[in-house]
């Protein structure tokens, strides 16, 4: 059985709802130029897990299910979502993104650049329908942040002496924020109280930071047909995460000059890369990185503790299983 | 007298609320990000008129002056128009704006696309302070719009054969449209009357299209001295605009091919440009084209003598005949 299919699973108990998703999305993007509905439609068409929008519903959910508020800023969330790989895969000149073509790669990265800022402008929109001026400023301080923790990312390119505090905090505001958003964002809608607010925003954080470190492990264990793309893309890119910054660690000496002068190239030898991939792989790295996400997923876990037991306590708690043992 | 000179006498009257908007811009996009911080001062240094901000200020002076939810109802309003700017010259690969290098050109196109969205965040975060939803659906429709109508142009770039209609289409999404929103977003927070609201962004949209047209009537007209860029630049870009628009209709057979072969090239050589933008020039197009622009300019006047006489009216009016009059 497919992650996406145990994902499915998890979510059935909020399945019709996530139809409802579908027919917001298509409406809050339609648009009269061709070009750009044509770009929207094939965004929409390689979206993933769409785990954003099912956090924002589960965290509602699990205070009090107000549906109609919740939809429009489960939508909106996944959106910015969506605007932001846009852009990123500019940045990072990316073709393909689960083995489809990239905007970039098919319309061309002006047409990428606007239909980023299209998609953030319709995002607003839907925020505005929420009608709560708390979710108007968490949208606004999310999509900054995430603005932040690309641009650090960016700086940290080729920058191999990097700390564990450093790779945290960029994978906070890189990834973990948008998540941390979607819980905080669905306890806000839900009219839950300051402290529950605060617990679901610390669970997202945490179950973000937890999900980012899964997917840098992946890069160095998985393969291209599990991931969708070559292992070692970080590296390949110059990009140094918690595996290679463990690895690292250990053993300096040795092989620090090698992973020196790969990490500094811009279009390292397949060869190298994959020797120094497997290097990773077969250190204490791997584990070490997956007992740190593990760490997190545990603290999330534990917040929701804080909840009455429920069914939708039962699914955030089973997405933080399925965070930390996917292998896509 | 420069033009600039000009603008700020017809805005004395808000001179010292203008100060507080400078606060209000450095406040609104700080970060513990030194490249960010780098490239805000940067784009906040080479503002130009600040006309959004005026047309908002003003605008809800007309009606009732609430000058604390205008105050970041204005930031946001030109900040968006930074925002778009950045991206803008990223798309048309500028290096230089009013003679100032572009953020593109300076810190690189990736720090640019993650610029204009960080700007694009906190214009949300202003917009949400002024807490009326009519604004924030505004900002949303602006943005959208805006995206629409640079794809309109992106489009339309080698394409020679283009009605009056559309270009007045294009010209009111890309430019129009912000300053309409700025002028309709004053009245909102003024607390004006619909009829009130959709008067001055009929005002806006109006004086937004009679600028545009100014703007590329200078673009063959001007100096490279007083506009900071060569003439020509459009037809270098292969833009046509609505001088080149009545220049073909006149004569077609002529010069039909001549201009036909420059704005299908993406490098065309100096002096084939210098010779369209000479015939353009000699041409009765040019007056054709500031014909319709004082027509925009009438409606947009006319409009406003709807309001009982005031200051502010005469303010407003003013900027009509000083969008139609400028030389920069």
């Amino acid at each position: 059985m497919s992650d996406t299919a145990t994902l499915s699973q998890l979510f059935a108990s909020i399945e019709d709802d996530l139809h409802l998703v579908d027919k917001t999305f298509e409406e809050a993007t339609s648009s009269d130029m061709d070009m750009l509905t044509a770009a929207v439609v094939h965004v929409l068409g390689s979206q993933g897990k769409r785990l954003r929008i099912a956090l924002t519903l589960l965290s509602g959910k699990l205070i009090q299910y107000r549906f109609e508020k919740l939809l429009p800023l489960s939508v909106a969330l996944e959106m910015v979502h969506l605007a932001t790989l846009v852009h990123d895969d500019i940045v990072d000149h990316a073709t393909t993104r689960r083995d489809i073509p990239t905007v970039n790669a098919l319309f061309g990265d002006n047409i990428a650049i606007l239909l980023g800022d299209y998609l953030f402008a319709k995002t607003a929109g839907l925020v505005a329908e929420v009608e709560d001026f708390r979710v108007d400023r968490l949208f606004s301080e999310t999509v900054a942040r995430i603005c932040e923790g690309t641009i650090m990312e960016m700086l940290s390119v080729r920058q191999l002496d990097l700390s564990i505090e450093h790779y945290i905090e960029r994978v906070s505001r890189k990834t973990a924020c948008l998540m941390s958003a979607c819980c905080k964002g669905g306890a806000i809608v839900a009219q839950g109280s300051e402290a529950q607010i605060a617990l679901l925003e610390q669970y997202g954080t945490n179950l973000g930071i937890a999900f980012q470190i899964i997917d840098d492990v992946l890069d160095y264990t998985g393969t291209a047909t599990s991931i969708g793309k070559p292992a070692g893309n970080d590296l390949r890119q110059g990009l140094v995460t918690l595996p290679l910054i463990y690895a690292l660690k250990h053993e300096r000496n040795g092989r620090l000059e090698k992973v020196s002068a790969l990490v500094g190239q811009a279009q390292p030898e397949d060869a190298e890369v994959t020797d120094v991939v497997r290097w990773v792989r077969d250190s204490p790295a791997i584990g070490e990185a997956l007992e740190l996400a593990r760490h997190y997923a545990a603290r999330a876990r534990a917040l929701l503790s804080e909840f009455p037991s429920s069914p939708e306590r039962g699914v955030l708690e089973d997405v933080v299983e399925f965070v930390v043992a996917r292998s896509r």
